[in-house]
């Protein structure tokens, strides 16, 4: 059944990625938006615009009654959730289906399974995918928690099974820490994700994230190789690569295989990426989790294989198979994402919403902005900070890096502190352009000056 | 000699682009500036401005003496002409090195050559490239040009020797025809271009426009493949794609190759595109002129191949040699280029100078705006009414067209009035779609009706 209109049950730059993609497909597009959103780009660019409810999102975008709602008055035949908000939310995928709406993305039970991080370790297991060694599934309690860390090794790190995102994990060196973390560390896995399921996996210093790119149609999937995520702050992702420039080509094509087996074991279907950590020093990785969605940093991925991955998503969601075999699916040059936060650097990143008053978009030759914001943009204190990716690509890495430098340059956004210039800083930093980065780099050293370089040149 | 500090002698979007290319090099811009341009964005994001002259381009962009000056006097060691103005002006380039500074562009025997059209012929049908059927050279009076036509066949083409870029050119179509505009064309030719020399030229109906991008480096040349420029207003170019779609590849491979033969036997150096006619019908193709410059259409090719054609030239003219091999070329996908210009459609596409109000950029994949626009810029009414370029890719050549009209409705250029309406109704039409059409087409039908897409959805 081909897709004739398409909510958005999401916000901010990816709404306005999907309605792009919707548009190109000639798909007409609904954008939902809470009382905060009315004036967001995606709201002027959509078709037609539906209010779901109040700011805050447990009351709008987290809502799955007010969502699906408006999606049905709205008269579509289809639900994108974006990323974030609803979009790994299984229960919201089944009322969709069940409301006789199509889910872009993967069958609820799939999001369930890989939602469970533990049961997604154990899928990972039979498809012969290695996982970080950890606890078979979730821990009954702290006896049995000793004994599998013994078994393990410390230090351990204790997730909660309903977790994701870098979000409720703690690190115990040794079982004394663990007595006395794993009490709290269930409480706090209850409140924030409503299950104090926990389990546990060995703690990986200094690792790589790499993560590989899939998209799967019910039948096949493919992969689009892999991504490298190790500059974070804070378990997040700040700045995005691919490929990942510490693999071989063997290490890649083992990655990429392992992935793509693992997506088939479950009969994939939509887009979803697959989270490993590298250990450069001995060369291997070790499936953490899977994410059921399309990710914030998808378009490195699109920059380096010429291929729109959420276009293919909605093209699969209405019933398409796979529009491309692997054997046509191949990589050129090197692309980079930062993610440009309005958040001030020189208040310890705090969020600090407020009104665009000037923007001047960087382009050229090999860059893409992907964002929110206009001019008299008043960003709005509710909501995720993120308010632009910036994403250029090269022949080689460090052209990238060299346009990436030129593109922050161009980039203006007055009216609010960003963290441009934490990533100009970054781009001139000898370590960066050498890839001797990992997970904890940017935390393990002081932040780089951002004098000469925070306002461009 | 590496270039440390490059002077900018031109203005408009290609200024910008050119500062792009040179600050992803680590060069240092001086970017040339009317009296009238102070405000243009490459003014904006240059390292230095040069004052040149008053508005009126005889004064500043077209002054050898001005741009000399201004060159001297910056401290740069490279000039970049650009298109247009002085870009094929081999005194210009002349008077460049004989200051000591690097011209970035071809040696000025070559740009000479190559601007006289007559030897131009001479030059391809020497390198064995076919021409079309024509006078051999600059015909010395009516005589001789009656002569010659019969020769040729009517209907012909009476182009001056020293013209291009479309500009005085008559069509005979018999020998009382020619003779009653051989005169008033010779004079038109003197007074448009300094020289009355004239050259005869079969005229080929119904031709499309195809034209290969190639690169020197002074010893070896290598092509980037073709674009087509069939869509034409008044013989200017207004819509470019790249490859040509109407080509097949034993085509396309003697088109480029006959491209590359003729520029090696100059020893060319720099960006150049060889321009042809071909006949669809019978399937061939003839040279009509040379290019010595890098173009406006040259993003198809950038987009196409993932090359930088800017950031080279600029190499080559530092004394790099060609950074690809030929075999390390190739073309994904397909792109198109629409030319924005302040004109009006409703007044017969007036040029219409004015302040721009608000401006929105279009984005996302696939997507690249080249201009030299920001809010509140006033378009000057001394200058080409070129204002933008909008330049999409994607896999394939109907994919890019939606991708267009998509980008077209994003697009807000408030204040004055565009051409962007003209390019989404072509963006529409069955026809364009098809790829059924030739430099005549547009001004053999009527205008696409604007209604209910000059405004965006």
């Amino acid at each position: 059944m081909a897709i004739a209109k398409l909510f958005i049950a999401n916000r901010g730059e990816i709404a306005v990625r999907i309605i792009r993609a919707a548009r190109e497909l000639g798909i007409a597009t609904v954008q939902a938006v809470s009382a905060a959103d009315r004036d967001m780009l995606a709201a002027h660019l959509a078709d037609e615009v539906a209010e779901v409810g109040p700011a805050h999102a447990s009351k709008s975008y987290l809502s799955v009654d007010a969502m699906l709602k408006a999606a049905l008055a709205s008269g579509c035949d289809a639900v994108h959730p974006g990323y974030g908000f609803l979009s790994e939310n299984a229960g919201f995928a089944e009322a969709v289906e069940s409301a006789g709406l199509i889910f872009v993305g993967p069958k609820p039970e799939t999001i369930r399974a890989m939602g469970d991080k533990a049961r997604a370790r154990e899928i990972a297991q039979a498809a012969g995918v290695p996982v970080v060694p950890g606890s078979a599934g979730v821990i009954a309690g702290i006896d049995e928690a000793t004994e599998e860390a013994e078994r393990i090794g410390y230090p351990v790190m204790i997730k909660a099974a309903a977790g994701g995102g870098g979000r409720g994990i703690r690190v115990a060196a040794d079982a004394e820490e663990l007595r006395a973390q794993f009490g709290p560390a269930s409480a706090e896995a209850k409140a924030a994700f409503g299950d104090g399921g926990l389990y546990l996996e060995r703690f990986i210093a200094r690792a790589r994230h790499v993560e590989v790119q899939v998209m799967g149609d019910g039948t096949d999937v493919v992969h689009f190789f892999e991504r490298e995520c190790s500059l974070q702050r804070r378990r997040q992702k700040i700045w995005e690569e691919a490929p990942a420039a510490c693999l071989s080509p063997e290490t890649r094509e083992a990655l990429c295989r392992s992935a793509v087996e693992l997506a088939r074991s479950v009969g994939y279907r939509g887009a979803g990426t697959l989270e490993y950590l590298y250990n450069e020093t001995r060369g291997d990785f070790h499936f953490i989790e899977m994410n059921t969605r399309i990710q914030v940093e998808h378009p490195v991925t699109e920059m380096i294989t010429g291929f729109d991955l959420v276009r293919e998503m909605i093209r699969v969601a209405g019933g398409a198979p796979l529009s491309v075999r692997q054997d046509e699916i191949a990589m050129r040059g090197h692309a980079i994402e930062v993610r440009i936060n309005a958040e001030d650097p020189a208040l310890d990143f705090r969020p600090c919403p407020g009104t665009v008053t000037a923007l001047r978009i960087p382009g050229g030759m090999g860059v893409r902005f992907d964002t929110m914001l206009h001019t008299g943009y008043a960003v709005p204190p509710f909501y995720d900070s993120l308010i632009g990716k910036l994403i250029v690509w090269d022949d080689t890495r460090m052209g990238a890096i060299a346009r990436l430098d030129r593109a922050l340059g161009e980039l203006r956004i007055e009216g609010i502190a960003t963290t441009a210039g934490l990533h100009r800083a970054l781009a001139r930093d000898a370590d960066v352009q050498a890839g001797r980065f990992h997970t904890r780099w940017l935390e393990e050293r002081p932040l780089p000056t951002l004098t000469d370089t925070e306002t461009g040149r």
